[in-house]
């Protein structure tokens, strides 16, 4: 946790009182003692200092005196991967700066996967924060879940990707991933397997570019983290 | 697993005889019958494809007819994360192409890690083997372990880093990751928490140039794909 986060309605003055999770935390694994400075943040807004007043019960004592990071401008489409892993995906595209994720069926997802708890709200959430903490920032992505491909790439896509740069991961693809834009992404990630044909065509149609990595299939987390790498400026 | 790997002495002709894990995963997983093809390859050497002969014992007819997939030329000098982490490291790593691994001591590695049974030469094999059946490559990595930061910084990594480009991860950096670079590359990555002043010094003296991917703070799994993504090529 490089940054302890809370809501704005937890502050009364410019005093945190924290429970749970995040007061054990700074207990047990900070160490902190009376007088200590944590990095802290407000839930949707800025950046500062936690001056630990008290450890039981735990009040901090903030200044907020700095933004977030700014974000990375890519929209994330990603075929809803194993419950296993999807948690490290959530907090991997939050702490690398994604601030909407839509999470997709596709013809190789296992249909038992969309009923995992972590598709939960609460979980989702819970994975949110875990990415904002490492990351030291405090914008919340939205992550919207969609069952049906064909109506979510047909009716919804086309607008959220339009104004943006819009590619697929795709094995097969002759072209690169590009590198560096500085405008508006989005990046579609299929499951392990990739997309079927069929799924790359329905991409394509809206105006979708398929891009490629290279030759090497990499797990999805891997792949995501790469692939953010890249277009990020 | 994308790729069948298996020793050039487990070959008798064009014959493969494979037992226990890779068996098991053909059969329960694959779910292959006799006929089907799987992408195969041999140890440090070509891919190609195995033709099941029959399933119990597992035969495999292989036909090897191409090279794996080119090296990505930089060596990673990586400072020892958690145990729960280093199996995803040292998979993901190869996985994206790396083919030389040296785990380093530094000041934030908790000492408790050293100890750890997946330091083990057998461990560290079974991690690089992940790796590269799930890229379809079939060249291990040398994975090297020092225990000791200073003696292996000043005496072994000039030699090492020697006609490379050498640089160091530093959240503090004011310099951007290099991009693209065609040409091979020595690459740092710290603890979580990062390398101490002290030690980023010692890097610099030796001629490393410190990185930054930007202000958010990545966990190591993460930094390290985003890390490889950008200087790769």
């Amino acid at each position: 946790m490089n940054l302890v986060l809370f809501a704005a309605d937890e502050m009364s003055g410019d005093v945190v009182r924290l429970t749970g999770r995040r007061a054990e935390h700074i207990r047990a694994v900070h160490r902190a003692a009376a007088g200590d400075d944590l990095t802290v943040g407000v839930e949707n807004g800025r950046i500062g200092r936690g001056t630990v007043i008290t450890l039981d019960p735990l009040e901090l004592r903030v200044v907020l005196d700095r933004e977030p990071p700014p974000p990375l401008p890519v929209t994330l489409v990603l075929a809803l991967p194993r419950p296993k892993v999807l948690n490290r995906v959530i907090a991997g595209a939050t702490s690398m700066g994604v601030k909407r994720i839509v999470i997709i069926n596709a013809w190789r997802v296992e249909k038992s996967y969309w009923k995992s708890p972590r598709l939960s709200p609460e979980n989702l959430h819970a994975q949110s924060v875990a990415g904002l903490e490492q990351a030291e920032d405090t914008v919340l992505p939205a992550i919207e879940l969609r069952r049906l491909f064909r109506p979510f790439v047909e009716n919804e896509l086309p607008s959220i990707a339009a104004g943006s740069r819009a590619i697929v991961a795709h094995p097969k693809a002759s072209s690169d991933v590009p590198r560096a834009l500085t405008g508006p992404v989005t990046l579609a990630i299929g499951p392990e397997g990739g997309f079927i044909e069929k799924e790359i065509e329905s991409f394509m149609r809206i105006g979708f570019e398929t891009v490629s990595l290279g030759p090497r299939i990499l797990r999805v987390e891997t792949a995501m983290a790469a692939l953010l790498a890249r277009v990020g400026n």
